[in-house]
């Protein structure tokens, strides 16, 4: 899932997100309950028209920035209190909240409302957070309930936590299994700590999930992640990396990162990739893409962006066919032997 | 014509230029000459390749851009040396270099280099500069022979100077009107004078043009400069003010600009312009423009500057068929009765 944190995938229209191969966005219920708000969201139809996006819409439920970007958040047994990083604004989200939010914008998928703790943290506090969790999701699923349920176009996620305590983990993992929920997602990963730790956290988390019920690894990932995360069971993800990226210039290619400001790109009158077939590739040149970064215009961010988000849709297609085919981990070996991630030296 | 001035009319994509009705661009050569470079641009197979531009375009000859942006610019009979404003290297702009820039460019119509100079200037100095760009014309026309001349594809536009000065600005339309060019550009206006000035400078000047030859009025405009513009005989226009006043916000609609930005247009859950064919306004609220002018939003730009150059190419298309019905004045009346220009009380 791209990012459209605030109503829109940054620096791209709705059409070109589509075609880059992307059927469901990710947008930020925390951002869009402060500015534009919930009410004027769903007074101009739900975020569906708001943001002209006819694909699906995945709304996380404001659990992530609250401790991650508010300021001043206090946790209570009844929810979460923050001050606003715009205005300074006290607001509350209690998962009833979160819910009703979700509801508002007209969320294809709602996430149930967490309590995520951050690195480092005492097992104390993890132990505190993962049991909270799962009161909060049960509040979460009976206001969900009450409002109406499941019906199409609407579904409910939990997502359970468990910081780097494998118990934990395991014990949160079982709690979402006898949820009533449509799909799991895993929180509280890719949040700094190392790839081994996360594999070895995922290892602990998804054969507790039902198999019949879609798992969402959130905030994850790079392309090595998404085969990582795949070989481990996981359906979905979301991550703001392939568009962040982008607008720094950093483009993905078979076989690895490119930074196309570096000086050698600049006379590639070829595509950055040829074997792509995205909007960038298929019709400019490296050294066009270079001279826009370089004079800083704006139309440098979207051929960058749509080449991400059209690389990263194009690992998951390619993952995609490979099960179909029965031959994911020859096919991931063969992606592991091509790209080489940043941090890894060849 | 659009302005692009680093081959990419800023913010959009090339096909959202034609979509929104522009035939033809306009590009800088003092920009381009300087980053990415001529040579460079000649090795991607010109500027059209190189941006991905399928239609027409025009480059100005770097004169204006000498006098206005370049650092410590020195005026010789030879031509004009300046420092460059990213780097501070010294350069040399002479006609034949400009016509030799302009042909690396692959420019359909390519400019005669002028000398320029800005308000308030003595008569003096006028006299001087008009002068030198009729010189400079004849060096023009002979090295652009030289290189081959008039072809599908090339062409080459006289300017003519002369001012705020009556005599002078019927001088140099004359000496224009001699000379072995395919059209006839008006230069040195729109650059502070009050509307009526230009209005003035304009009847001196279109009189003495040749009927069958294009007439292009530099640097302009805005709506209402467009409908006074043909009304004095001119064919085409250039103006980086659709796009600018876009990414500050501000909308053409049929009764003049708006600000997206003013708090009145949160709720406006409608287009700018119901009655607006363009990307914006057939897709998009004014809530969801002012959200991502509000949030910063990249989307916000393009939408917006959409929006304006559909908005002059309309312009144009009712001035094209207006004439050709034998109804410009009416239509024009109809136009001004309706549109209120900035400053322009009720």
């Amino acid at each position: 899932m791209p990012v459209g944190t605030r109503a829109t995938v940054k620096t791209l229209h709705p059409d070109e997100v589509a075609a880059a191969g992307a059927k469901i966005i990710l947008a930020n219920t925390y951002h869009l309950m402060l500015r534009p708000g919930a009410d004027l969201i769903s007074a101009a139809g739900g975020l569906h028209a708001f943001m002209g996006w006819a694909g699906a819409l995945l709304t996380d439920s404001g659990g992530f920035q609250v401790f991650s970007l508010a300021h001043r958040a206090r946790v209570s047994e009844e929810g979460v209190t923050f001050r606003s990083h715009i205005d300074g604004d006290l607001n509350l989200i209690t998962p009833e909240r979160a819910i009703c939010l979700q509801r508002q914008f007209g969320s294809d998928i709602m996430m149930a409302f967490d309590h995520f703790v951050g690195l480092p943290a005492e097992r104390s506090a993890v132990l505190d957070s993962t049991e909270r969790t799962s009161r909060w999701l049960d509040r979460c699923v009976a206001a969900y309930n009450r409002s109406g349920g499941p019906t199409p176009g609407a579904s409910l996620f939990g997502i359970c936590q468990g910081g780097m305590e494998a118990d934990l983990r395991r014990a949160s993992a079982r709690m979402l299994a006898s949820a009533d929920i449509s799909g799991c997602a895993v929180g509280g990963l890719s949040v700094g700590e190392p790839k081994s730790t996360m594999a070895a956290m995922l290892e602990e988390t998804t054969p507790y999930l039902p198999a019949d019920k879609p798992r969402y690894l959130m905030g994850v990932g790079s392309p090595e992640d998404l085969w990582a995360g795949v070989a481990r069971g996981i359906d979905l993800f979301d991550c703001v990396l392939p568009t962040r990226l982008a607008r720094n210039g950093a483009l993905f290619t078979p076989t690895g990162r490119i930074n196309i400001g570096s000086a050698r790109y600049r006379t590639i009158h070829e595509p950055i990739d040829p074997d792509c077939d995205c909007a960038l590739c298929t019709r400019f040149t490296a050294a066009y893409l270079h001279h826009l970064f370089a004079a800083r215009e704006v139309l440098a961010l979207r051929l960058a962006s749509v080449h991400n988000l059209r690389f990263i849709a194009r690992q998951m297609e390619a993952i995609r066919t490979s099960i179909a085919s029965g031959h994911f981990d020859t096919t991931r070996k063969e992606f592991e032997q091509m790209y080489r991630p940043v941090g890894m030296s060849a």
